[in-house]
């Protein structure tokens, strides 16, 4: 098995995340799972050995990764795509949503619920990404500029309101919520799926400012905009924002600002 | 707590699939699951109150579903996304690639190297649904045709290979698999990983026969087509695919034949 294979030296590395330099990426919102629970990781964003470690079982583990980010585990075993990652610590890092104190069932299935709205802001991650590139991931946006216009047409109306329409929804029926601004999805912590929700919304907040600025003057979603200020305003999370170690959105990465794409009325 | 609500009689209901009628789409990747485990469930496909019901907190549970499948648990509780209910249900019905004593670490690594492989054959599923409706789901294909013709050229010839060859690759370097043939992704078990890529080739190959059956000739992607094979004679699987239970494929499904999509040199 692959954790026969981990060694001492292995063991005592704890957890590194294999990512791209330079941009926040999917990788954020891993970094911000390890920034608020305040547990100690490192990176390896060397480009030139990225792919061939994570691909290669042989220099990581099986099941070798499809694509970054990667998280070698403290046991020496890598753990890939950003939702399973994501599931993968939770429970260890206090992020499910529920008590230490609750039984086995409930916890798991506080799990599973964050799991689900984490996959849920992904999938608007997807889609958020693909207005920009929505023929080939592996041609320029200049190649595809005008299905790209038309995309964003059916983003902005339609699949934008329709994602964030939930996020409120799920919000304002929290029953468990801690506070009365209704800014936790989940139960009544802190969990993976807000910290997700909130790098989701600065990067929609980045690449469609004119958009989202209208969204949030709407009032429509009024807790959803409310849980941004309050997650970047968490302990953990306020010291990283504020340290300059959180990498800047640029041009290259899943969320870019075109300006053409953010057309309002 | 929503688990304070489950009531007797929701207990003694089992699993209830909350799902469209007709299709097999989505939810076809959590019917498999049940059916090779030989675990009971029953359907709910009412197509005028399923959306009502899921996406509804007091119908269903917190959080609501964005979007179906959504899986009602012996609880109570409903969990949607596929690969979150994939998830939570793989442990309990012993599909995590790993023997019953095995230690919880293992069994959670195991379980999210699952996890892992099921969502990156779902990354493929949606690019896959992507080919035919590239600008705008809630437009018709015949409104965005033009782009899909130009989505399909870059699917046929580098995207879909990219995914079958990291199968492949998966499949080959899997050092527990239990069969000389390599047809098993993770550990020494059928898992829902397993299950996720058969049913995802099924329906590619429903989608795009032409560009399938050259990458069957090719003999590159060998394993992948062998698991093909190995997972629809399987216990349960096979009881399923014979009973006539199973949902066709047709044209307003995930996958969509349309021939001039498939063009093939």
């Amino acid at each position: 098995m692959a954790q026969e294979r981990a060694t001492k030296k292995q063991k005592t590395e704890g957890y590194v995340l294999h990512y791209w330099p330079v941009l926040p990426g999917r990788g954020e919102y891993v970094r911000l799972a390890f920034e608020y629970a305040g547990v100690p990781y490192t990176e390896q964003n060397d480009p030139s050995s990225l792919l061939s470690t994570i691909t290669n079982p042989a220099k990581s583990s099986h099941p070798p990764a499809f694509a970054p980010p990667a998280l070698k585990l403290p046991s020496g075993r890598f753990i890939s795509q950003t939702p399973a990652i994501l599931n993968h610590i939770a429970p260890k890092f206090g992020l499910i949503g529920v008590e230490d104190d609750a039984d086995e069932e409930e916890k798991e299935e506080s799990r599973s619920a964050v799991n689900q709205l984490v996959l849920t802001a992904l999938d608007l991650c997807n889609e958020t990404h693909d207005v920009h590139h929505p023929i080939a991931t592996e041609k320029y946006y200049d190649e595809q500029k005008d299905a790209a216009l038309l995309r964003s047409d059916s983003y902005r109306k339609n699949r934008l309101t329709k994602f964030l329409r939930h996020f409120q929804n799920v919000l304002a029926t929290n029953p468990n919520s801690p506070d009365t601004e209704k800014t936790y999805l989940v139960g009544t912590k802190t969990t993976t799926a807000d910290l997700v929700l909130f790098h989701l919304l600065c990067g929609i907040t980045y690449a469609f400012p004119r958009r989202m600025a209208t969204l949030e003057k709407s009032g429509d979603y009024e807790d959803v905009f409310k849980l941004k200020k309050r997650v970047e305003n968490e302990k953990g999370i306020k010291e990283y924002l504020a340290s300059g170690r959180r990498k800047a959105f640029d041009v290259n990465g899943v969320f870019r600002h075109y300006p053409e794409l953010d057309d309002e009325e």
